[in-house]
């Protein structure tokens, strides 16, 4: 099947990749080569990554709203390794966790390969579902509870202000941790920015982050904002997983923060993807059978779509592949059983026409008109 | 104590650090600006790692006589990743593997984390112990032997000809796996190459290699050459690990590497540190208390000496430090009961000069005269 949305003369909905086009190029060939005047950066360095560019993404902690010292952050090569350590260093086998339900993909199999049960709390337009999340705790006793809280994927929602402090409210009753992984929190295309899940519980969470969605995901940096009590034990596992990141990735992401030109560079960026974002959800209605819903999110890279009663979004992949336009089938973000109806559309990938042309595929193969 | 040896005053023959002003920074630069010229190098990439990467370093086993294809290969974030993600893919807790007696400090603790019992089989210098190995293999049923055949850490010692034949043989006869870590393989400042143990046993042999001691560690760029039996399981551990190795950094080595300035900076490498390695040897005889021996490498970074009866690496290293002068004490390197009288030398990262100075403070610390 991935073959077959990989010919390359498909319109695939299905990725999760940034726009290269978009990319700083320049910017970051720049500060590349600035970096490379020196040897230090070619040589071994420390397993919590390098002090400059911990202190500049502390800085922009804090400038967020959410204080931030250097030494609280571990630098990883990109947030899969963040999850994959914070894994390592807190599930035990057998462990409990409690994810959304549906969850990013490849966190649940994070989760699986650490020996975790996976317990999936209920979680549609209406918000999570805070009763399920309290009374699973209580019955479970679960290591953490892992959630995207903004502009999840795949469904694109985003935790509102009283969620957020309920979760954290939960949590501290409850005394699990959380894993708050925030690929897409500087994506926002409209509504106002809302506070990170660390603000209300700042002995509970443990945040995720990375530069693969801002600046680009070929660097492979990431970071996790530790709370004290686990940092050395991450620390160790760091080393044991790949000793430290690239000192030279390093080096450039630090300069080119520091250059100034990565705040344009992400304005041109988020513009582009509003309009892509505006441009499938005015489509949508048109190409879509009756009787679908979908979402309107504030940002990030997804819209989750359900088909009518009595569609199966799996099944229906085999016409969309044969008008050659692709998407993900939504059951695989589930812990859970599935909702076979759900599906994700990324918007990111293709300028707006290609969007409109492939979306157009879309209704030809199911029917819709366009 | 690390701190002790870490003060800019002291010279450290701790260390196993390439030396920096040997790195090739223009070319590493002009290759990373070269790649830096296309958004391709920004992007996701496979978790198996760059074709083009591959293909080069195949190009250079098969050249060197183990004929190897692209296919065979994965690319990992430095050699430590390549040694995690094996011990992720072949230990269960409680396996019993195989190490040199003494070993490579950081294969000790990645395998313990696994969960493994370590054994260690007698390495001195006159070898191996063959038959030991083939005894234990015989006791334990281990899941695999893990060697650094060429120029080891901590001891400088190589396996010659006949032990690779027998150990490979062992290997084969018992069922066991061998995992051949060769990151000093191209620091041969005398001697013949000898053959990779996979030449012996191809089936049985996983190699790890790395560019971080003939390019630059902090490029943090590996690989493991790997069977086919396990090489679905190792990418999936590396898809989990990091999603995938800086795409820029492996477009810049693949760049570097077809550059052809790769061999004259190796040249220069080699030809620095074999002035080094004399050096020291020349001074050692003059420093070091009577009744103490030491090897003579091939090549790599270290010297490994044993000080005399009586004497204590570890007690024995605060007289040096006062004097300002450091080294690791062998004990650590021992998976079993060590040898205090044990110590390693590095010779790669200080120039001549600084070499018979430190040396100097080594004997005026111990009273051997200088």
């Amino acid at each position: 099947m991935l073959a077959l949305t990989e010919r390359p003369e498909v319109i695939s909905f299905a990725g999760g990749l940034p726009a290269p086009e978009l990319f700083d190029l320049d910017g970051i060939r720049a500060s590349f080569d600035a970096v490379l005047g020196s040897p230090g950066v070619l040589q071994y360095s420390t397993s919590e990554g390098s002090p400059a560019l911990r202190e500049e993404v502390a800085r922009r902690y804090t400038a967020d709203g959410l204080e931030t010292a250097a030494s609280e952050l571990i630098i990883t090569t990109g947030s899969q390794q963040g999850l994959g350590l914070l894994a390592t260093a807190l599930i035990d086998p057998g462990d409990t966790i409690l994810v959304e339900e549906p969850c990013y993909l490849a966190a649940l199999q994070t989760f699986a390969l650490a020996g975790a049960r996976v317990v999936g709390i209920p979680y549609d337009d209406d918000g999570l579902d805070l009763d399920a999340l309290d009374r699973m705790a209580a019955e479970h006793a679960p290591k953490f509870f892992y959630t995207v809280p903004t502009f999840q994927n795949p469904t694109g929602r985003t935790h509102g202000l009283g969620s957020r402090r309920r979760i954290a409210e939960i949590a501290r009753q409850r005394g699990f941790r959380i894993i708050e992984d925030e690929p897409y929190r500087q994506l926002r295309y409209s509504g106002d920015p809302l506070p990170s899940l660390a603000a209300f519980a700042p002995d509970h969470v443990l945040s995720l982050g990375s530069f693969s969605k801002v600046i680009a995901p070929g660097l492979r940096i990431g970071w996790i904002r530790t709370t004290p009590d686990v940092r050395p034990t991450v620390t160790i596992a760091k080393q044991a997983a790949d000793l430290h990141t690239s000192t030279i990735d390093q080096a450039a992401a630090a300069h080119y923060l520091v250059s100034g030109r990565g705040e344009p560079a992400l304005d041109r960026i988020r513009s582009a993807y509003a309009e892509r974002r505006d441009t499938m959800l005015d489509v949508l209605p048109s190409v879509l059978p009756a009787g679908s819903t979908w979402n309107r999110p504030d940002g990030g890279m997804f819209v989750w779509v359900r088909l009518p009663e009595g569609m199966d979004a799996a099944a229906s992949l085999g016409a969309a592949l044969a008008q050659d336009v692709a998407y993900v089938p939504g059951a695989s973000f589930f812990s859970g059983p599935p909702d076979e109806r759900t599906l994700r559309l990324s918007f990111t990938t293709y300028p707006p026409a290609s969007i409109r042309e492939g979306l157009s595929r879309l209704g030809t193969a199911w029917g819709a008109g366009g």
